[in-house]
């Protein structure tokens, strides 16, 4: 009589609200309802307004006077549900982790401020007795010029090329895999309180885009084939749009290379021209012009771009189809931070790894398009400018797109839909008068998007603070400023702005932390790459080790700077690239020198490649070997060391365990008894039964009849 | 009346389990039994023997006939446990495994071979055209040598050392990914099959000496405080015992690296004193003979100390105290594995990276002791020697321990007992008499001895199939032969002459496979590392690349072997250092040539390291990076693509679990039902039992009456 198939209580209550969801999906979908959306607990603010959990919000979390505060966390998943309280959390964490990385980025900074006066090379640069002639800077119109002009420069270039940012890059590494483990535990400590220890995601339902698509390939092939099997959309069917997708991208790459690339000569030509007109006295600024407004072209475009990509990644998606909500959410994120992440990185790695890589050497200079000669680095080293592009970008892009995005925008979205009420309001008078519903407050409200942009935005400051914190040790510090007011701002744009999002649960920050890895944690990908290499690379740290323990006489880095410029005869120069006003400094220039390591115009084979520059290559390789797997084991060592669960977590789930098990047994236990008990007693009582009425009890004992039934021996 | 707490039956056999397994340890410990263990199934050869399952493994698993069948490991499993099936699995998987990597293998060596005559630096070594006077290997005794004496050597070399070689290694790195792949999901298979996924194990007990020294503690202190708390062993307690295990450790380390080097010592005045006393014609294979005799030394060394090792270790661990069974293992592996490994490898390491790097230059030599000059590498590079070193320990290792360990003494013990035996059956002529009972057989074989030494010896030979493979590609095939008859060697000896061992569940290798990884997957530990700096440093592989793209006139390797050499001017030999016997050439040598990339004498800092030394160390460090970093991400991408649980297998498990919810649910809501229906018919019925007798009802309704009860509201 039980053997018929019955659905549980949980799945008729799962699948209604799968039928209900579904159904109001399709129904938006086809206009029949403009939105849909749970409701607000009520008013944040005004004068008679009762208790609720939603002014609460407003004023213990979504409010800047209480930055100093720790998040409720458990209020936030109580009214915006798990998925939404991790990526708070998530943030919380974040911010949390960067205080101890901005107070030794700060200590390394003052660091540098502290030592810049005992610094020899920057000494030796700005001394007037040195009275070294640099090589011009660019054909004809450049002249040569004093190395002691670019006293500032190698004075500013120290504060973030010491030993301490050695240091630094190995805490910084350290840290960012104690954050990672730190985060790991947190979230386990959630998963319990939050009761999601044992909860695994269900499978997605089909989007609508997917279902309509396969209806239709089924019906354009029963119209074929009047085959009528479960159709599923094939390789062959997504073609078009992998293709798309494919060349879209490149597309997309290619365009932000094209960009930099257009930046790069805009600062060379640019360069040559202020060079002409301006007057000797301001030429030394002209560099620090021509960087600057080149950095903030690179920013403009970075930030318009950055929202072109987001739309092209969401299209790219749509065009797809993929199966499943998830199926769309992993593919949209793995495009957006691809397109996010080169657009915002491409100019940081360009003057990263390659400025004043491939300049060539005097004499014999590499042309673009044969009349653009590339840029050198600053005499201080491309150490200097990294800082600069990569604090102006961070900062830049952290001001415009918190200041315009998240609170200009919405702001202004806001004044045009009250605008149009009142328009609106204007014509039909009665219904101004009774009390608005919840519904219609909410209405005026943004519709929810999605955790996305707030979670790349994230990912790509993370990617700021550790991947170059090398050059820019006080990157931390201003993560951890624009994080407390992000989250107070995300705070206030999700009590007040957004209408309530559904509430979703969610076990961990998803896809999220998967980016979050490659930043740091296929070991030495990019983290361990990105600190080797800009240490050994774009800064001058190896070359000064090298000249200490090799060539350096007493010890001392007295001579480090002549021993890092190689001389050329202006005798050598191509016809029409030597400067045209030889005579500025005031006396006849017959050596120049030039940052490089050549063999001198009286060697055997003069401006060969010398020596000193392979001992210096090799000592820079080697460096990056022992640094990556320096990171790489310390990393893997953190991991090691700090359990993923809390101790107390794990001692916690397990004794559960067995407290389960033990009243589950107990249960049973006590079941079987009663009901052998019961068993008995209907058998002692059966025999009642039987002289009260025993044709009854006879008849009924295939049915259950209550003195002939064993009710557990199903 | 069901509140007290009752133990379930399976928690009741489990006790008594323990107890009665508690209760025999204590009592073997004791000397009251001599031995326990399970029987046999029963005798595996002779005529009149039944059918049984030990008969079955001995003829269908036990025998070197059915080498090329897979194992019957649900067999194995039946009747030895699911932890020794594991075994035999991996090493089946493992074996299975080697047979792709043995092939390729057998081609790259086939592809030297057919190449050898192509090679022209070796050409060019042999050609006695070229006429190059090498400067003397040895102070006084030596003479000068022609380049061409070594003719052998470098065409032997090519044979391990040409691009070929690079390839395997790459292959060997990705080959090293698919088979920790591979059998994690054939292990996967295999807890599915042997319904071990949701199988957790179970907490261990103390293990007795450890009781023993808690309980020591514990009347010491009582002695002392009349404290009666729950003892356990602090770090205060066992820090005797860890002193003694971290100097035990670090003593035989250092006695590893003595023998190492005093092996080298040997090896450096052997030569010498061969290079006085030979003639000229014999004085060429010198140098093979002082090798292959260091080798035996070192051979014979490590075979001897793996198994005092073995002892020590287990001896350390023992004053260690640990608390259970299971971290004794860990704990004996961790010390067995590290000093067999310091062991085998020692001297391998010494060739391959250190023999020749410290050796000087002529004129200004480096010695060890005032008097031993530093041994130089032959002149075809290290990469042969380490092959030598590498097949001899390997083949040495294997065919000893195999025939000597694994077959020859068991079979003197078996011997001995048999001795022993028939000397007591003479005293008792009765006993002889009657037909012996099984567990008097079985007390006559060995008793099983944990798997430790089998896993052991394969960890080993694992390392050397991949951390050295680079320069020997013949290893996985050695490797190959070695365990095809390993697997029946150990199938024989589980069967036939070990005591039935007690069967234990496990769901994995256990901390075997924490030993693989290190070998593979910490990733570029010690796989990526060796590869790369094998290739890089121990091999020519780069300094050819070097010339072939840097300095080669006409885009060939000819005069490649001009430029690794170094010229030294005779006249600037020491003091008391230059050959007795100058003349033995025939001619007068004023200019000699050495292995180095030097200052020609005739240059102004001669001697000094050239600029090509430091190129090509800036090229192998380079290649180091991008090599390690290659295999790495390889690794890492073949570990993310193969998934670890079979598709199949995880659907199925998947399948299972819904539909145990499925039958769950409906018993729950059957009996449920049942109850219901029969409180309904109590109710009915009940009425009826008033009417029969109200008093008794009405009295038993708190204690289970059988008409008013409603027994699921517990």
């Amino acid at each position: 009589m039980d053997d018929e198939v019955r659905l549980s209580n949980l799945e008729i209550i799962n699948n209604y609200y799968v039928f209900i969801f579904q159904g109001i999906t399709s129904l938006l979908a086809n206009g029949v309802y403009s939105a849909a959306y749970p409701l607000h607990d009520g008013d944040y603010e005004g004068e008679n307004v009762e208790p609720n959990d939603r002014k609460l919000l407003c004023e213990e979390w979504a409010s800047y006077g209480v930055f100093y505060k720790y998040q409720p966390i458990d209020l936030v998943r109580k009214y915006f549900g798990e998925k939404i309280g991790l990526y708070f959390a998530w943030l919380g964490v974040y911010t949390q982790m960067l205080i101890p990385a901005s107070i030794v980025g700060i200590i390394v900074f003052l660091y540098g401020c502290a030592t810049v006066d005992e610094n020899i090379p920057s000494m030796e640069m700005c001394d007037q007795r040195n009275n070294i002639t640099m090589c011009p800077l660019c054909d004809k119109t450049c002249s040569y010029w004093k190395m002691s002009s670019a006293c500032a420069t190698a004075r500013a270039s120290h504060l973030f090329d010491n030993p301490a940012t050695v240091f630094f890059s190995v805490f910084m590494a350290l840290w960012a895999a104690t954050f990672m483990e730190h985060w790991k535990r947190k979230q386990m400590r959630l998963n319990y309180r939050w009761d999601l220890t044992g909860f695994e995601e269900e499978e997605d339902h089909p989007r609508a885009e997917y279902e309509a698509k396969v209806l239709e390939k089924s019906l354009r092939k029963e119209h074929k084939h009047k085959e009528t099997d479960k159709e599923k959309l094939t390789w062959k069917d997504r073609f078009p749009a992998y293709l798309t997708n494919f060349v879209g991208i490149i597309f997309m790459v290619g365009l932000t290379f094209a960009i930099v690339f257009g930046v790069i000569i805009y600062r060379i030509s640019t360069a040559a021209a202020l060079a002409i007109s301006s007057t000797p006295s301001g030429r030394s600024s002209v560099r620090v012009t021509v960087t600057a407004t080149a950095v903030i072209i690179n920013l403009v475009v970075i930030i318009i771009l950055d929202e072109v990509y987001g739309c092209i990644a969401r299209w790219l998606t749509q065009i797809e189809v993929p199966k499943t909500d998830k199926n769309f959410e992993e593919r949209l994120i793995f495009k957006a931070f691809l397109l996010k992440f080169v657009n915002a990185y491409t100019p940081i790695f360009y003057v990263a790894f390659f400025k004043g890589r491939f300049v060539g050497r005097p004499g014999d200079y590499v042309y673009i398009f044969h009349s653009f000669r590339m840029e050198e680095c600053a005499p201080g080293g491309c150490l200097m400018e990294l800082c600069i592009q990569l604090s102006i970008i961070m900062l830049g892009k952290q001001l415009i797109q918190n200041n315009l995005f998240e609170i200009g925008i919405p702001k202004m979205k806001k004044f045009i839909r009250y605008l149009k009420l009142k328009r609106r309001r204007s014509l039909d008078h009665e219904e101004h008068m009774k009390k608005k519903q919840r519904y219609e407050v909410d209405y005026n409200l943004e519709p929810f998007a999605g955790l996305t942009p707030e979670y790349m935005e994230m990912i790509i400051q993370f990617g700021f603070v550790t991947l170059f914190v090398a050059s820019f040790p006080l990157a931390p510090l201003f993560a951890l400023l624009n994080n407390i007011i992000e989250i107070r701002l995300d705070a206030k744009k999700f009590v007040t702005e957004l209408r309530r999002p559904v509430a979703v649960r969610a076990k961990d920050i998803g896809k999220w932390i998967l980016l979050l890895y490659p930043c740091l944690f296929i070991p030495g990908l990019m983290a361990g790459y990105c600190y080797a290499f800009v240490i050994s690379f774009t800064s001058d740290f190896i070359p000064r080790l090298v000249y200490l323990y090799m060539y350096s006489e007493n010890g001392t880095m007295h001579g480090f700077v002549n021993h890092t410029l190689s001389s050329f005869n202006v005798s050598d120069f191509q016809a029409g690239t030597a400067p045209n006003d030889p005579l500025d400094l005031g006396y006849e220039v017959q050596i120049c020198r030039y940052k490089d390591y050549r063999e001198p115009p009286w060697s055997e084979n003069k401006y060969d490649i010398s020596k000193d520059f392979w001992a210096v290559l090799a000592a820079r390789l080697a460096f990056v070997i022992v640094f990556q797997n320096l990171v790489m084991f310390m990393s893997e060592f953190v991991d090691w060391i700090i359990p993923d669960i809390p101790k107390d977590i794990s001692q916690q789930i397990h004794k559960e365990k067995v407290l389960m098990v033990e009243v589950f047994m107990r249960e049973e236990q006590g079941k079987l008894q009663m009901l052998e008990t019961w068993k008995d007693k209907d058998k002692r009582k059966g025999e009642n039964c039987n002289n009260h009425s025993p044709r009854l009890s006879r008849s009924r004992s295939g049915s259950l009849s209550s003195c002939h039934s064993y009710p557990l021996d199903v």
